[in-house]
């Protein structure tokens, strides 16, 4: 089923406790898109760089089956750059550098054969941009998965309710579904933040895992205790992209599948950050990947008492 | 079969951001027992309180079936007091007052009757006292569970790692793993304090629920999200109460039925903090706790896809 994935593609520059990298390519639609071809290709991506980004990484990203017809290349122009330094704990990063460049004045321009969208994932971004996308097709999507950010609610809070108020499952991590909705409690918060429009909220938790919200229902994915993360970034990029490129590739959006796709978002994102950057994205085997769901399987499953249970 | 339990009982002062409590029953040992007591009766208690110990609370705890015979009375002496503030958020308090009284010269006695023993569960405490308990039973129990908590970290690291070395099962959380171990990763710090001498270690998450880890086995509990937390005090003592006494009444330390317990000391831990102290732990129906475990089971459940999964 055709997925249409916006986002940035982007050059980062990281260090973590345990080195640090040059700029390297990445950005939300570079790791959602990833992520997702795992499950289908192509991943149709709408996005923009400069002329400094190399045409080997570009040929990266098709050779992964994400079709790049909708990457604009500005002439003269440079790519977005994200610099960060991550604690000790990983828990917590500081943004040393972003230089918006070609996203200052980004025009996301849908080529027409990505007219037959039926599932749109919004990766972050300026949540007008992500609405553009939105009223550009010309028939409304199946799904709108949309991820955004603390930022936005800082900078343009109504911009960013009237886009989320326009699609079906809303992805954010637990510190923003409290500032969102007001409230601490994430039950509380989730459903305010589904009065808000979505029918589905995410909301990520980082080591802790992810809830999955739908009306009274809630859906607990743990995430899987790692010995090791290496580098958390674009860990809920590549979830996000496990989870819409699960759902669109099974053509099935019932809770019982958002469950499963949530499980698989989750798995991707464990091996997301046992590398920098995209690393370990770019040679998975579906067997690793079915092993990995099945490690999360393992984690929680519990063998019913048969006989005697309390006395 | 058999449970004993070692730990305070004493007055707890609590405030919380939806009100606040004169002196209560509280205590380590009066939070396992009344959890415990859900899954077994007796409870057999080894504890000291002073004179001004009402004995209605004494009869509270007896009809709950917690055999209070290994309750020492001191006379002319008073109880262990502890006052404490939480956090809007819950997630921290601030200790207002701790009085020691009785249990600055705590002498575990045990009466003849508790030499059954064959579960024992050694709620936080000195972990001198802790091992003095051991030390008097004479034969070994089928299983030992220890509580304890950073305080001994800090104070006595020598004595506690001597008691935590005589233990099959210790229980702690995330932060007081990451203490006692020295290292960030619950994985490794698992690894580590395993190496301690206790053959399952539990730890404890608060709101994302807890961790089983035996040798290279893990097991992730969530804990249930709830609309509110009341009062937290205590869920960390129900927890460990429900999880002794489901194994206490099975008498399977099997790593599933450990899975089982801890989803049973999880679902206990839930019903804690719906109100303040005790109060909640005194007239749950045997329907409420497994209801309380059904859910606790649906949060998790994935029907598996019967037909096409990643295309």
């Amino acid at each position: 089923m055709s997925l249409v994935v916006i986002g940035t593609v982007a050059f980062d520059a990281l260090e973590t406790p345990f080195g640090k990298t040059d700029k390297i390519i990445g950005g939300a639609a570079t790791y959602i898109g990833l992520s997702a071809s795992y499950s289908l290709k192509p991943v149709k991506l709408v996005a923009v760089v400069g002329d400094d980004f190399p045409q080997s990484d570009i040929l990266l990203l098709e050779e992964h089956g994400v079709d790049t017809e909708g990457l604009q290349i500005k002439q003269g122009e440079k790519s977005f750059f994200w610099s960060g330094k991550y604690s000790n704990d990983l828990n917590s990063r500081e943004t040393l550098a972003t230089e918006l460049n070609v996203l200052a004045d980004f025009d996301p321009i849908l080529p027409d054969s990505y007219q037959d969208c039926k599932y749109l994932m919004l990766g972050n971004l300026t949540p007008q941009i992500q609405r553009l996308v939105i009223q550009r097709l010309v028939n409304r999507p199946k799904l709108i998965v949309m991820d955004t950010m603390n930022f936005w609610m800082d900078v343009a809070l109504d911009e960013l309710k009237t886009t989320i108020e326009m699609v079906d499952v809303l992805s954010i991590n637990d510190e923003e579904a409290r500032q969102l909705s007001g409230v601490h409690s994430l039950v509380k918060a989730a459903k305010i933040i589904m009065g808000m429009g979505p029918k589905y909220l995410i909301i990520k938790k980082g080591e802790h895992g992810a809830l999955l919200f739908h009306k009274n229902k809630v859906f607990y994915a743990p995430a899987l205790p790692l010995e090791e993360v290496f580098d958390p970034t674009g860990a809920g990029d590549t979830f996000a992209g496990g989870f819409i490129g699960y759902l669109a590739a099974t053509d099935d959006i019932s809770f019982d599948n958002m469950k499963r796709a949530v499980i698989h978002g989750s798995a991707m994102a464990s091996f997301c950050v046992e590398k920098f950057g995209t690393e370990r994205l770019l040679n998975l085997s579906q067997e690793e990947i079915e092993a990995r769901e099945q490690q999360f399987a393992d984690l929680v499953a519990v063998v019913p008492a048969t006989a005697v249970q309390n006395a």
